[in-house]
């Protein structure tokens, strides 16, 4: 057994952590020591993994998922996790535009959750609905719990909504710890986390929304760019900088891509559609409006194409910190002269962090792991400590 | 553990049962032993579950499931309880509308069965078809058994025909059971199975005829209650008259929704198509008639807004005994003002039992997985025993 | 413990094999041991399963699935054979038609593979393209694995493509082995592989070149028959010659059904599209040119209509040696008066062999399940024979 996770072990022993039976749905809900358990787990368990050993921590039960929107590596993550863990998986299957909300999320809710453990939920579509979605859902639950309906409590993970991507997010700071060593050397380290060009529109804020609400506790400078109208939930930037006050750090906005990369050690360049268009997006979606979302497309697509010059090539790259910063990307990208003319990263600055972008994403399973087996063990350590002594080969 | 599993497993070495290797398609094929027997199952595995210990029976094998209607309620109770059982779940994922009979009928049965253990079939939309289905489907693996093409015979669930939906029945069973303390107190007790008026159309007769043919049997008084031209299917109708007579108690057929409410300990108001708009729609659905179908529907529509006063409201309520009859529903029910304007019962009547009906929902998992087990299993109370005594946790 | 189990683990000590990691896409990239290893375990794990005992092998970990074409069979097969050896499964849902090449397959084999051990893929419809897929996968996850992205390298099964399709020929060639007593008695016995009517167009090459591919290579003398016009892929059957000579059988090419029946042990009537054809569709498809599409169908079923005297008749089947040779088929076939109104073979013959048909599909769940084991497992007999020895059952 590597000394990896006995430290990792060691380390969750020390932090104060109020995980156990309650929903993983902003990060800003939890305490930096509850951060730090997620990374320790998921470290621990990707290190059991590497050995061939297995972290099942079920015998039986269902970890359902409930995608509004598409998904193909967060649905492996989760699926990967859930089995990881011994949880067989249920999808329910919704029409993806129909929002249903009131009695039947309710009812739903109960319905689909009589044996199980973990409710994993997407839903980024609509601004205003998505994580309300899945607090209505909570409450849905906790009810059928008080009231003797359901023995256990499922707990809810946010696979993306329209505030906040939490394993995306957690994925990436795991990422960060890695390539600079740990959580403490990430302190004073400069993230450009920019808006960039892409020829599609209406990608959701939840990335970079997800991005300044985490790195900002870290002690890192976060530099948030956009072009003049593109900017995320107001809220959301509140919040970043007054945790980069509270964790004495900077916080800037600025309205240049190269102002942002300047000396920064990492950048997360990624396209977005500007706060303002989400607010008439979601009326329009909600109306079924296709003529008016026809409309607000073409408008938006137009507005795009002024800032085609917001795109990572080498020349940015070499504002950055000894020309070299780290290249970060939630997959897939819009790669230029690849799958498309013009977009967020040219081809020689992608090709040479593409294997960094796959590590930064290898890390989600095992986030979202971790996220569920502290949701779900009362003494997480003391279970660890025993899938550890257990030491049961994955296969034969 | 507590005394309700010691309980109900002396109350198992007590029946006497032909379950084991049998199909479970109709609960009037089954002995009031059996059904005793998947009831106590059902909350033997229940309790289990309540006290986090595994009822898993199976290390590997399959539970196969046919939706040839959709479901989310039975698909989620017949996921959870081969995943309880620790059986993979896989899906046939069929063309809802095309009915296939004959030659493909026999072929796939044994295709998808080779290393099967259960299949679930919902096949619902067709009178004279589903339960047919099922026994073609039966026959074909039977002979695919005998001729040494299958090591096993897998056994056949019925998740709701044209005929029956034993699953739901049997869980409503189970509710009154837990309700009035035990089957024999359901002695003399009045259940009042009712048609209700709904905005939709095409509504299954399985369920109605389900209760009727399984309440029947237990000493209960059955008012039977729709608006003229409502039928059930005539030969379900006559059965349970005859279960009725069998089992000294009372079966009556009404016109009134009050008449039946009248001192009901029970009632069950529920929306359903007339047997006769049935029959005709088979056959506009087996030949694709489009228009025949919407002038159908047109022309039964009409026809329900005639009976819009059959609503469960809380006048109707108060005819009941004490004004507190126990109100029944297999869910989701057209609620007035909150998923439509005028539906099947009032929204302070839901409101009211809503509870009630989630507890009667929450038992059809543990239903599935109780007929699943005692499908498969030659001495289910000495294999249960051993479980029991196994005292396996369900997480780390 | 039955005789054949321990047999067949000492032949499988005594065979030299290198399947360990590799991929598993052409039957004739693994030598005639390597074959014989893939029967030799399917044959055990079938006699194990016959016997109840459970052979998992794997505690936690992943079987995907990826059907760029419709499965059946195929796909219960797959998901069966995952189960049996304790892999969950997990199906990517790609757009059927979109074929998705280049950085795309670089990035999505990575991202999906974190926690795999298994990647089955179906890529059967366009000539060229299939195989292609499979190998640009596989290079994918290489560079991952060697790149310290993946833990461990998941292997590739093909489960069909536009070449071969192997899961299909070793089930064949499994049947022929139970039928004929062993691989032995195979030697000169004559197979005709021929095209047959169908009144569809466009069915893919990969079986009757996975016969003559595989066929050839065991003693067997191979017979292809064809309407002129009707050939497969020209460097398969080069290969196929090839194999013959080194082992010392026979390979023909016949333009007539009756010269091929003529004394043949084993009959193998099958439709398929010409390859001239499949070039043209690829092409077609390619450039989803519906009307050329519309037009190439047309042309190919009106060519089809000349030959509609290839129906393997009972007629015919007195050609065979004795008049009884044993008639196989992957299934669904075309028979006339049952599922078509003329088609690949006659109602008389198709009911006599159907049994043998349903043996012949009921072998390849342990086919893949044996080619998965060996593909994971350093050293197969070993860990057979533990699982022999630890004869767990598969239920309680």
């Amino acid at each position: 057994m590597s000394n990896v996770i006995q430290n990792n072990l060691e380390l969750l022993k020390r932090l104060h952590i109020d995980i156990y039976n309650h929903d993983f749905l902003l990060t800003w809900e939890r305490t930096n020591d509850e951060i730090k358990a997620v990374l320790t787990v998921a470290q621990l368990m990707n290190n059991l993994h590497k050995e061939g050993i297995s972290f099942r921590s079920f015998d039986t039960g269902l970890a359902i998922s409930i995608f509004r929107d598409n998904s193909t590596r967060t649905r492996f993550s989760f699926a990967s996790a859930a089995n990881a863990l011994g949880l067989g998986l249920s999808e329910l299957d919704e029409e993806k535009s129909q929002i249903a909300h009131g009695e039947t999320v309710r009812e739903t809710a109960n319905m689909i959750s009589f044996l199980a453990e973990i409710v994993g939920i997407r839903d980024d579509m609509f601004l205003g609905e998505g994580n309300k979605y899945m607090r209505e859902f909570g409450a849905a639950i906790q009810e059928g719990y008080e009231q003797g309906i359901l023995h256990q409590r499922p707990n809810i993970v946010n696979l993306q909504c329209d505030i906040d991507h939490p394993t995306q997010a957690l994925a990436d700071l795991m990422q960060l710890k890695n390539t600079f060593g740990s959580l403490e050397n990430l302190r004073g380290k400069k993230i450009a986390m920019t808006w960039a060009y892409s020829p599609s529109y209406g990608k959701p804020l939840s990335v970079p929304q997800g991005i300044i609400g985490l790195m900002s506790r870290f002690g890192m400078d976060v530099s948030l760019a956009y072009p003049e109208g593109y900017g995320l939930i107001p809220e959301v930037v509140e919040l970043a900088k007054k945790q980069s006050v509270q964790h004495d750090s900077k916080f800037e906005v600025v309205n240049s891509m190269d102002e942002a990369f300047k000396n920064a050690d990492i950048v997360y360049p990624k396209s977005w559609a500007p706060y303002h268009v989400m607010q008439r997006r979601t009326i329009l979606l909600s109306n079924n409006d296709k003529p008016g979302l026809k409309e607000l497309e073409k408008e938006c697509l137009a507005n795009n194409a002024k800032f085609k010059n917001w795109e990572c090539d080498e020349q940015k790259m070499k504002l950055t910190k000894n020309s070299e910063a780290l290249y970060m990307h939630c997959l897939p990208a819009d790669i230029s002269g690849v799958n498309c003319i013009e977009g967020e990263v040219s081809k020689n600055v992608f090709e040479k962090y593409r294997l960094a972008t796959y590590a930064e994403a290898s890390y989600k399973p095992f986030v979202i792991a971790a996220i569920m087996f502290l949701m779900r063990m009362q003494n997480p350590a003391e279970k660890l400590q025993a899938i550890v002594n257990r030491n049961q080969k994955r296969s034969v």
